[in-house]
């Protein structure tokens, strides 16, 4: 265990958010998710929008919070969309808002387009803490930046990298440079291709405070010393 | 031309909803894509929430419809939220909603979620075509025909096999299957891989009422008998 830098299990699963997002994921399986935070003590289930409610359920009377995904994964519907998204996640019990910003306007410059769609979503949020998901994949390292800094213009509480869903996950190189893009107080989410301890523990070195991943129960039990396990549940 | 089965590029022409649907997309490639339809007399574009106010603007004065994308592409957001998003997208302009069916409850076997989501969506509409996306590559051929059955008691007008953000995209046999699932008063839509005139020319002769394409152009190239033709815009 001292390899991981991890000083105990439960350091490393309070930094996790544990993730079910597939498209055919059902009421059962968000079921087991949210069994599955409560017992290792993860800090979060996260999971879209139509299973808030079945996990705000699951969850109750547990220290486990539960992130709602809005705008996933493409990030191109309207903001009012993604606003009124983001009421009906906190009406249904979302502690947390993992939402993706509006990368068309990233790209093509339009900065206050991507400021003002994080706005509406941290305004609708009310103080719960908003998570931007940049999808790093797709951006130049001066567009992480810009990003990261509209972001925290726009009162977000983090950074993270990816979807999970686009063409590439987190890097240590990502979260390395969005760690230095924000301010101390800003938290930074690694997500997108953490499947083992190794990994988990390179993204917590580069500066990750919370960790997005699916393979949760696998990286607790390699760092409890057994073999890797497969997930119960696969990923998308 | 005569080996297509479309008599005229027209009758090719108005069968496809010319579609954009990436998150890296701007503004100038919904321009591009707009002036794209126009020229070629493309039935829509098919675009996603936060451009449908540009796209509407766009083709304004032409036959050019506009198609918004809701709850797209993994069709897990709340039935709320999908309904409030189709509300944004009406108010700025769309002329058809193509959505996301709930596939968890699918897959679980809550028919009623499925159809009373479909339905939130058919009645924001007001009128307007709702195509509801099965992405059949996640279905078994049972599920199919229970999705597109649920599809048509919501008042759907058409259903439409794939999101192109899935494994795989139509094939010949779901849009068979499907085109027997329905009465003949209700659309299929193809869409997903349809990159050449033969594979647009056997969705058409397996049933497909409507394309969802982003290689309208390519088409419309081969079967003016030039070279085919690489897009302007690339897919996902």
């Amino acid at each position: 265990m001292s390899t991981s830098g991890f000083k105990s299990a439960l350091d490393l699963a309070r930094l996790i958010d544990h993730t079910l997002l597939k498209p055919t994921a059902s009421q059962a399986d968000i079921g087991i998710l949210c069994r599955e935070a409560i017992a290792h003590g993860f800090w979060s289930v996260c999971v879209a929008g139509t299973w808030v409610a079945t996990a705000h359920m699951a969850v109750r009377g547990s220290p486990v919070k539960v992130c709602a995904v809005v705008g996933f994964p493409l990030g191109n519907a309207s903001s009012t969309a993604k606003a009124a998204e983001t009421a009906a996640a906190v009406k249904d019990g979302a502690d947390e808002i993992d939402m993706v910003i509006n990368l068309g306007a990233l790209k093509a410059g339009d900065i206050d387009t991507v400021t003002s769609d994080i706005r509406n979503i941290v305004t609708v949020a009310a103080g719960r803490p908003v998570k931007t998901i940049l999808e790093t994949c797709f951006l130049t390292d001066g567009e992480k930046r810009i990003a990261a800094k509209a972001a925290v213009a726009a009162g977000a509480a983090f950074v993270k990298t990816s979807t999970g869903f686009g063409r590439g996950g987190a890097t240590v190189a990502d979260v390395t440079l969005l760690r230095q893009a924000v301010d101390a107080g800003t938290g930074v989410k690694a997500s997108g291709g953490i499947r083992d301890l190794a990994t988990a523990t390179a993204m917590v070195a580069a500066g990750a405070t919370r960790l997005g991943t699916s393979a949760s129960v696998a990286l607790m039990s390699e760092l409890a010393g057994g073999r890797p396990k497969t997930a119960d549940i696969k990923s998308y």
